[in-house]
């Protein structure tokens, strides 16, 4: 029984997304567009408009059943962004919070630098006040939609290093001359425009901050990290389509594919993997919903296993098509390189264990 | 935020059931007088005082942590012969069923025979009518209770080997002379008096017939599945708590087990496994009470998940104890023989795997 | 103790083969002249000069650690190439192998097509006898070196398809109007000018027939499946060179990457698999030149575990590196590629399971 | 093409072992007669009559496919205690070795503590000095053969702990009134007279002393390895040969079980495994015969490799053979708890994790 964002976010992925998917990758083509598409339908940033957390995770699925990149694309306007706005600064900021569902502007999340991609609380960019200002310098990797952003979410300290994330805050910087941004290139999840990002004594007024900035970073990766779940479990679910239809047309030594017990039991462990991640899924929307300090494990939990069992459920799934599973122009050849990220973006299987790690010592099991 | 029951279930476990564990498993010796006492208390039966299916199986998973046999033992009174019986036959056996709940009378669900423990529709027990009563005849095999049951739902055929599941009834018989059991010994959850039952000409009278018998058989498994289930979710559990302290007890070239990254991850994967697989049992439980026919997708990969991530989080426990998780008196030891049994009983994973694949066929996938 | 030809393999793998393997990668680009400089040095096709099988082969893993594709090159030349030319057809074939060895022309194996990847004995192309020349036609498919080469391999069959091998033969077909080639586009082991070809009526003598033409497939399969093996070892062992670099320098939470007990087990692990591969490899060179037809079941473990652990071995390696693994320029990524082939080229991984499921089935155990 | 050593003993294992395996492990019966049999024909220490090793480690395979108990059995007389005694002190002990060849006598190596399993250069037993003679105090745990050893090669320290391995002896103890014996029970190898022993100042005569200690545990150690990656090796091998047995007799669902795919594909990966353990038994006995101290990263990855491999298979077959080899009574149902002590006796896991990363560190790599 879908709901009927869900049921949306699967016709207009069939219909508007799938036409694009091919040249995103190919061509490392940033859709601009299409953000505006998803925007006007309300797809852009589901939460904006008060669809419970879930719902919202499950429309994201249904674009990533089509293409990785245009649900990372999602995720970054509206669950790196726009969430934390909205918790942190929302009654000030109601008209950017609008401009980003609609697609109207373009943000980034500026955590990750060279240094520590997963050591979060160990990043150099600094930010200086300025009498009434403050003035950001430093240098950002791996930022999706780094080249298009129209402003940043940039994580900074304003003091020594030493105090981790205790001065850790988030300041709100338009694109304007002192950003550069440099182009990464990337084996999936291409079109997103990843960048390197300087920023070169970049001015920010006072009110631009979010000053409980640890907190926010925080709960920015926390509904990062089960939407990067929903992107992994929309990604396995798109491969499994495919290469159904194929087990059921090819033929091998006289027989379908599909008649194999072989290839079946793959099928089927697949589709527990499916169920199982799907009843995380939910769960974890519901703890987060209730407490998202309290949902930290359930979250954790979700990130390692949805970008694991996706890796494999594909890896599966491409080993079923063989060398058209490997060709360019598959659903399976992208996926395979897209859901890779998920096991290293929004925090790695790593840190999720850490995380996870930090319950068992303190005894919280079931 | 635990429910009473699983409170009760959890200090119950840890009182009475704990300090009988061992001997249940070294000696085969059958708790006659801990089944009356779980009956007194209600947890032998929790369905049967209207307990939630979901906080019964929270229940039961926690007699598991501290023996996989005893758990057995309440899903055989509970799940395997009473649910069916107060399905099918609900209106005309309160009297049997409240002996089951209450721990008066034994009973045993005889499915399995030599020929097809899996492949049950092959079963070759035979039930003739004789005027006005059946005349049962046969020998089942891997039958838990086998030894103690006072009453036996046998199923049988009416017919044709040819016509598979669809003459296949069950026929509630007592034990009297027509019955013979025999003793198996297995590897684990010993002390549930597993038996060969031979069934000689037993006479049932007419009402004591259930006549959709392959629905009600494939309700108890489904439910037996469910439980099956929490039973290795409760064998993990029991082996992380033991495993993890002696983890933080035991030294190895001068650091506690605990401080070892390699071991950490272990615990941290495990405790993923077991959020999985919570999430995992409430939903089922949930798809279960809204139609237990339709979320036979959901108790099947409930059932292949559990019972493998279940015996992988024990064999990890297992190492992290060394010799001494495979000397016996440790948990772990039992758990890692208990927990085998779990991918065999009530459905082989290779039965999952078939049934989910139907779905996976008729493109039911999410 | 490596031999010299081992050593002239990874010097020059080192300095001529390490700084074209991007380019190789990203342009899909053929290096035409490293061929050459292959040919000249003896490393294009070590056999023609007499090197031992697994000489041959721990230099074709030399120069896999710094380029998939390039080591795929020499594999085609001379093992699937070259190999089956000289014991089938040597004493009259001298100085096409000669021209080969030495990188003057370029040969491909046409054996794929689209019909049937795996199941080789059902292929569709056909060879008619016309008088005293052959006269074929059909498709072949994921020809690598199929844009450049000079003449093809080309597996046809001469009459019924009811008869799957029995008559098969191999045809030496020179590149003329008579062959369209179209390139396909692949996810790893680019630069190799994989492609479609046609064969349109194409004429052949007599005397350029492999009249035992199942049995040179065979040969051609056995010895291409080592050389991928070897291929796949070398990946792995190229990937665990960057990524122990990468680890011994990186810092993630005030301590060095390597020193996390959680990575060196993945090391460790990898090691063990290396060594492991490295035993099989050699065994079964051993085996192959005692007799290559006995050697079957060797041959196919090798493929099944050399390239299934490389696999595994270059996605811990990945996840190493994190985000440098992920992005376009380093070996790792290229490698996570290019290692995805070797479970799908040269017999899939369920062809040698189907192949060593024979041998199991006659209880030819140890 | 089996050696003559290695038929013998395949022959012995299935016409004196078999009909005693399943009452050495039910009864936990100490086969006194069988190791003085295996003494007579030659098979109890192999080495001792100058077999090569590769020879004398595929014959104890064979012991092992019949009972993991007097395998295990098999390497304390010829590996554990002989090889060492043999090396450090043969010329001196040239009656206690042919003793202990022929099985009049019974020996135990006496390493492991209750303190420290795997972390061996921490162990408290103490050796003192006194007068011409040692003294010996202290406990030991996991003594395989200690009920019933005519003499230990006792490891203990000659002072301080803090020197770790550099002060660590190895003492000859015969029994006497000064050792006392307590029963160990295990879930597997049972039989084998497993015991905790204590030394209460035990008086040793100068001459019975092994004063490079630590060398000659490590090289009991090594070869100790190798051989219990040898009984892996054979329990694999033993329950691949039952369940094969069983797959072509059962029916499920009107076919054999072997017809169906998805367990044939157990079989063939289980055969892989075992061609690739072969392949590295064969090459680490080389390796160890040309350098005992180079082969050790060889002996770790067997160890690791052969161990969890045979683990593995063992638990696929018993899957295969369902309720029947959760059974008491089948090879296979004994194999699954035999098997898992490879993992932890004689260097868990773990240790070779961390031996073999000390190469990974250094660069050995290939």
């Amino acid at each position: 029984m879908e709901s009927l964002i869900v049921k949306l976010a699967k016709d207009f992925a069939d219909s508007e997304v799938a036409p694009l998917a091919e040249k995103i990758d190919r061509e490392d083509w940033y859709p601009r567009e299409l953000i505006g598409r998803m925007g006007e339908i309300g797809l852009l940033d589901p939460l904006h408009h008060g669809v419970p957390l879930a719902e919202a995770m499950f429309s994201l699925l249904q674009i990533a059943r089509r293409s990785g990149s245009v649900a990372l694309l999602q995720d970054v306007q509206g669950e790196l962004v726009n969430a934390p706005l909205r918790l942190f600064l929302g009654d000030r900021y109601s008209d950017l919070l609008e401009d980003m569902a609609s697609g109207k502007k373009i943000g980034s999340f500026a955590l990750s630098e060279t240094c520590c991609g997963s050591d979060a609380s160990s990043i150099r960019t600094r930010a200086f006040r300025d009498g009434g200002v403050w003035r950001i310098s430093g240098e950002k990797m791996w930022i999706t939609q780094g080249l298009y952003a129209d402003f940043f979410l940039v994580v900074a300290r304003t003091g020594d290093l030493k105090e981790r994330s205790k001065n850790i805050s988030i300041f709100l910087v338009p694109r304007s001359s002192c950003v550069k941004a440099e182009k990464v290139e990337v084996q999936g999840n291409r079109g997103t425009g990843t960048a390197r990002i300087t920023f070169e004594d970049c001015e920010v007024e006072a009110s631009h901050v979010i000053e409980k900035g640890w907190e926010a970073v925080k709960y920015a990766l926390a509904i990062g990290r089960i939407a990067i779940s929903s992107i992994a479990l929309g990604l396995a679910l798109g491969a499994m389509e495919e290469a159904l239809v194929w087990a059921k047309e090819r033929e091998a030594f006289g027989k379908k594919l599909i008649e194999y017990q072989g290839l079946q039991w793959w099928f089927s462990e697949s589709y527990a993997d499916l169920l199982a991640l799907k009843s995380m899924l939910q769960v974890t929307c519901d703890e987060f919903q209730r407490s998202w300090k309290e949902a930290e494990p359930f979250v954790s939990a979700l990130k390692l296993k949805a970008s694991n069992s996706a890796h494999r459920i594909i890896d599966r799934m491409l080993q079923v098509m063989g060398g058209m599973g490997y060709a360019k122009g598959s659903r399976v050849e992208r996926a395979y390189r897209d859901v890779r990220l998920t096991r290293i973006g929004e925090g790695t299987d790593e840190i999720q264990r850490m995380i996870l790690f930090r319950y068992v010592e303190n005894k919280h099991l079931l």
